[in-house]
């Protein structure tokens, strides 16, 4: 997505001391049948504060991720914020960043994507204050938000809050993908839990492990399911565990994340729409009751942590 | 799908002269990228009316289809309309049957599937006069429908009417597939219209043109576009153009139906959101806006028919 600067849009420099603060949802992507597609914005926010300095590059980090990120220009708040701020043509001479964390990395609560949505609508609070005109709509921090990511579920969940189906249209000549979602509302008797472990996953490790090829009814079976999740998500939470049910990337990344498949099952056969979250290892249940409290503490003595998110709103200025 | 039949439920026998007429609608299946699975129930109804005889098998049919179906106990009408009545224990001596057909035959329009619907939904309009407390439940009807279909997305539009998303629980054990369906509320701004032409169109020969394997990626595609579909069709119709594009199905049946190939592509060009309905030839549109005058006058001089069907609510007792 490029955006043409008129001689009415010459950059803009932000004032030093501009300052904005977000908060920005975990994610959870795929939701059994909905590969790459379906998203849901959790209530677990990191929070992200900037301010605008007379010069260089100052980054800290508390909480999740704390003493393992780099705290430089690598760092991926650093990089979406400057990606949306050099979108909007609006300049900073130096920024101080501070990063307070609550989601933990590598367990498929779409940290990364949250870490990139927080910089990019960071930018729009600062944008926001010099030019208003310049801020960022919704269709572009999907758009900037899923070219970081590469898929744009967990991202766009994040900027959009709620369940999101997102959809690509492939590189085009010489455009790259183009991302777009839709924001569903969730019926309001479905809860949130992610059941998480210790144990961090790959992505990439993962994503080696699903097949080029799959049979055509395999594909309809996940398109049939993927079509119920919406209706299921929206107006029929009766439907959750019919809806959920998956052929195309669970069962092939099963050896990958034994202990979350094992529980995906235990959960599904207790009645509750358990599915893995993005790639694992953590687990999401869609559920109009409770976790039953022998379930809990099973998952406990095992080092999993039993959590209910809720559903989040989206990110935020604060 | 069985049901016990207990001392208190022995066959009740209906009256000589019992009588039931069924308006049956037409059905688009797929609708792009829902594969067996999405549905639309479309206004154009076939007649169905039936009345008890003391004896034998009387069966007339008048408009599509006269003259070529068999007028005999192999009538799909006939079979549906017995397994109807056999399902809730209700036995005839003889039936009089009359069909007044308008869904053209073999034309993606699900008229095998309005055939059944329509017997069996007469079938309830019988049971419900003797045996109230027996007839059919739109599930039974869903899944008795589908079993004569093999799939469940042209019968349950006909049943349920407006569309549907339809699944198939695969064959377990000594049980068959159970079908299952779940009706969405069309936007009232979408308007259906068909694209009908002359030819006909064989379905089991244009599934023989499916592949067994696809590409894991053009599943995902899929999967995107049916979850997205579901969201056009009932929130937002300026989503349908991108929620009804396909990889499964259209291009690998294109060479079989060409005419109808270029007109969803003709129409597509023009901003219409077109899609073959079912396996075709007839083509589907689902637009806000007329289809242009051009388009219709250019479709009448290569022998095809345009007409707005608009969106029934299903079979019905008259």
């Amino acid at each position: 997505m490029t955006r043409m600067m008129t001689s009415a849009q010459l950059s803009v420099t932000l004032p030093e001391g501009t300052q904005a603060t977000v908060e920005v949802p975990a994610s959870s992507a795929n939701l059994g049948p909905g590969f790459d597609t379906l998203g849901l914005a959790l209530g677990m926010h990191d929070r992200i504060s900037v301010t605008v300095a007379h010069a260089g590059l100052d980054i800290s980090v508390g909480g999740a991720g704390e003493g393992e990120v780099p705290l430089d220009s690598s760092h991926l708040v650093v990089r979406s914020l400057q990606r949306g701020l050099s979108f909007a043509g609006v300049a900073a001479h130096g920024l101080k960043i501070h990063c307070e964390n609550v989601i933990p990395h590598s367990r498929g609560l779409g940290s990364s994507a949250s870490a990139v949505v927080g910089g990019l609508v960071a930018a729009n609070g600062l944008i926001a204050q010099v030019a208003p005109e310049r801020t960022l709509s919704k269709a572009d921090l999907v758009q900037l938000s899923s070219e970081f990511e590469g898929h744009p579920d967990n991202a766009s969940a994040s900027v959009l809050g709620g369940a999101v189906v997102s959809w690509t249209e492939p590189a085009n000549g010489g455009n790259g993908p183009q991302y777009f979602a839709t924001r569903l509302e969730v019926h309001p008797d479905i809860r949130a839990f992610a059941v998480i472990p210790e144990v961090r996953s790959s992505t990439s490790h993962t994503r080696g492990l699903l097949p080029m090829h799959v049979t055509h009814r395999d594909a309809v079976f996940n398109v049939s399911r993927a079509a119920l999740v919406v209706v299921a998500l929206t107006q029929h939470p009766e439907l959750l565990m019919a809806a959920t049910e998956d052929k195309l990337h669970q069962q092939q990344r099963a050896s990958a994340i034994p202990v979350t498949t094992r529980w995906v099952a235990q959960l599904r056969s207790a009645g509750i729409a358990a599915m893995v979250s993005g790639a694992g290892p953590a687990v999401l249940a869609l559920t109009r009751q409770d976790i039953p409290a022998t379930l809990v503490e099973q998952a406990a003595s095992e080092g999993l942590n039993v959590v209910e998110l809720g559903i989040s709103d989206g990110a935020h200025l604060v």
